[in-house]
């Protein structure tokens, strides 16, 4: 059986297209000669996906008239660290990249932000292409363009807004990936339906693991291009995909990151649709529909802390600007608002948020 | 007397001024908060620059109503780190400054790159203000947004494009510089000049220092906009502001960096006014002009290496793409075009422009 490749437009400045389909690992060589030839290519991975796929990616890009070298690295979030990056960035620099080089991002989002970040420093920026092996780096890290490494400080508070030269996305690896880590991914792209498109919602309700998820990869993907598109920055409408985020950062921080990013988001989306209900400002039983759908991938429903812990980790979010903070309020599925609120105001809104 | 102030728009995206004049570190605070009020500011400093201005500027902005802090690291190149900048970043975030708070850069070139480049990836950016305190930082390094700390493998090799929100250069500041220090700016000042302005080129002739300069600070701002604000990035016109800067880069990183970055310009600006003489498409004593009036500043008219060391060097520049590097060959007082020329032929360039 074969399937269809999804070309997505990324109409940013510059711009650039996301490949989703199958069996793309193997022909990613030929597809990367679309937009750079004949260069060198710094292949960046964990151990844990190098092992599973550094072979088929390097000989795929060998075949087609790349040469390659890898910088392969400890995998887990303990290499998102600034050590890290000058390591990576100094290797790119004693290998002598030039200018019209590739920095490639094989894994998923630790690899690529901490990759990204390198490229985009490294002779103030090299190209990069990334290659996300999760499911969340899919539909969430690896397209956009936000790059970042954590501080002693708090996650990702050192990065850049840097746009890839093209994104290639083989649904095949997520066959791979643990249940828990596919439910990660899961709890993002539900996000995007929850935002802006009922549709993709009833799709997700009637998919099952094991199907071909590469339409809603790819609908995601395009729901976050419109997102992105006027607001790279995030000082408008890109703030929407923070859906659930603010609640979802406190609950990671405060759990020393024993969380996961993608089950902190669902606990965090459910305690925004909890709390719109309270306020009487969202469609009856929305929390109902959402939190059965993120329970069959066995995603929290709730915070295991308090709303006075949460606000205050949340006092402390890097969206902050000066002393207030905008969250995003479900109101249905497929229709949310930007809700600015002061700092002080936010254990209120995830009181009424906790069940 | 008075001296009018200079704005000078640089038309990037976002835009910002420039103010060139006299006085105006001691009102620096209200001229900020033109573009930013009630917030906190985190001064970027040496030791010794911080020494000098440090008091005057910090009362200022507090009688302006900013809140201030202050980052002062031991002056000189050994600063422009990796280790510099990640000390700076987690300063940022310890000190708990938000996307609406300030950097400010008070100093020369090490300052400005380093906190321009710390501004642009602390939470990936928040507004930066830059103070030039030398002549060289004023009409080169504080406007056009380029950022950069060394690495080991080269200098400036680790960067990033970022504009910053203001450009404040108060020029009474310049009297306090060793003459060996301004002759580093009037160098950067002289290639303007030869670029595209005779008429300024014949105001620098009759320039003496303790003169005031603020005029001939704006017109090379000004000039600097004309050759960025299309070209941030550095792949078109913009290269014509590396007049010299191939061989200049070349003899720094020969000499271990002990010759400074403007008496390398000097030196390789006569490089290539000679080259081109040599090669029959330059004005007649086109170069003995240049170089009467970099000797009145006791700028070096030569390298001192070899046409093969230079080249050597200068093949491992990083403004190299794959095998060949745009050179900016002058051709008159007012007059430069582009020259590729791949890797091979640089020596006999060198050597052509080696009296």
């Amino acid at each position: 059986m074969t399937h269809d490749v999804y070309t997505v437009p990324i109409r940013t400045e510059p711009a650039y297209d996301v490949l989703v389909g199958h069996g793309l690992l193997e022909e990613c060589g030929m597809r990367i000669r679309a937009v750079a030839s004949d260069c060198r290519v710094m292949i960046v991975s964990d151990d844990a996906v190098y092992a599973l796929y550094g072979e088929k990616v390097t000989r795929s890009l060998e075949d087609a008239g790349f040469r390659t070298d890898a910088y392969v690295f400890p995998h887990g979030e303990a290499s998102k660290s600034t050590e890290r990056l000058i390591d990576l960035i100094n290797t790119l620099a004693e290998s002598g990249l030039t200018r019209t080089d590739l920095v490639l991002a094989l894994g998923g989002g630790v690899t690529g932000d901490l990759a990204g970040l390198a490229a985009s420093l490294y002779l103030r920026g090299v190209r990069l292409i990334q290659i996300p092996t999760t499911l969340l780096a899919a539909v969430d890290s690896s397209v956009g363009g936000k790059t970042a490494v954590n501080l002693p400080s708090g996650k990702n508070l050192c990065g850049s807004f840097y746009q890839p030269s093209l994104v290639i996305c083989d649904c095949d690896v997520f066959g791979t990936l643990a249940d828990s880590v596919f439910s990660d991914g899961m709890a993002e792209t539900v996000k995007y339906a929850v935002l802006k498109d009922p549709a993709l919602f009833g799709a997700m309700e009637a998919f099952e693991r094991g199907g071909d998820i590469s339409g809603i990869v790819a609908a995601c993907v395009q729901m976050k291009n419109d997102y992105i598109v006027h607001d790279v920055q995030d000082h408008g409408e890109r703030q929407f995909l923070n859906l659930g985020h603010t609640p979802a950062h406190a609950i990671e921080k405060t759990s020393g990151f024993t969380v996961s990013h993608g089950h902190a988001v669902a606990a965090g989306m459910m305690i925004m649709a909890r709390a719109a209900e309270k306020m009487g400002i969202s469609e009856e039983r929305f929390s109902e529909r959402l939190g059965a759908l993120l329970a069959r991938w066995d995603l929290p429903l709730d915070a295991p802390y308090s709303a006075q812990v949460l606000a205050q980790a949340a006092g402390a979010d890097k969206k902050r600007r000066g002393s207030s903070i905008t969250l995003v309020m479900p109101l249905a599925i497929g229709h949310c608002v930007l809700y600015p609120v002061q700092i002080g105001q936010l254990e209120s809104v995830f009181e009424a948020g906790t069940r």
